[in-house]
């Protein structure tokens, strides 16, 4: 096993959230078309609920519907989010415009930041919050 | 470049989420704890808010203490999550017992899944969730 994939413990290690939407079909839609996101698993539940595994470059994250049930609640129910996205890629000002092409709102246009990277802020459809940028050093 | 940190488009891309907090101080000590995360960076700010990022493995995330007036509320603040961490291990029930010795409190015991995942999930004392598991096959 190659040496980045080891923590302290010695073992296989790997974290990636899992964002919950109303209208998770939509969501993976919308994250492919803004985001270019590769969908390595999907599951379409009966009731049409979707749970599916994406990958950005070297990254993964998940979608899924959200279950309030279950203590998984969507930006729309809960009227915002816990947790932003930080998507770093080469070129943000193309990233960015790329996702409010798809229908994601400006937060933040992209800009040099003090502290040092390159960042513009984007909402998208289903309530989450994505920071698009790169380290400028 | 390695090929696997290049995405459709060429170029280098990640992503990562950054966990809202109350208290990101004690948030990060308690991540230490818990999953033996490292500390790649951390900004203190002079009133005590704390930016940080922070390892798993291969993986990483960011933990920041929460500031509404810029769209970003702990789960204390909404009364819930809307992404919970996926946190993939070769042991998940050593890595579920070490969480909530370190303070964690169970939502679901570890147990195997009909999806074929042996997984648990815990709270941790910020109000983030996290599924703890493995594929099991």
């Amino acid at each position: 096993m190659p040496e980045q994939f080891r923590n302290d413990s010695n073992q296989y290690t790997t974290v990636a959230p899992m964002l919950s939407v109303r209208n998770g079909a939509q969501a993976v839609d919308f994250y492919i078309a803004a985001f270019g996101a590769q969908v390595l698993f999907r599951l379409d539940a009966p009731d049409g609920a979707v749970v599916a595994r994406l990958a950005l470059g070297s990254s993964q994250f998940w979608v899924a519907d959200e279950s309030p049930e279950h203590k998984n609640f969507s930006p729309e129910s809960l009227g915002g989010s816990t947790a932003r996205m930080v998507l770093v890629v080469d070129d943000p000002d193309a990233a960015f415009n790329k996702a409010i092409a798809a229908g994601a709102s400006v937060v933040r246009p992209v800009t040099n930041e003090p502290y040092d990277w390159r960042v513009g802020r984007v909402l998208d459809p289903f309530g989450h919050h994505w920071e698009i940028g790169k380290p400028l050093s």
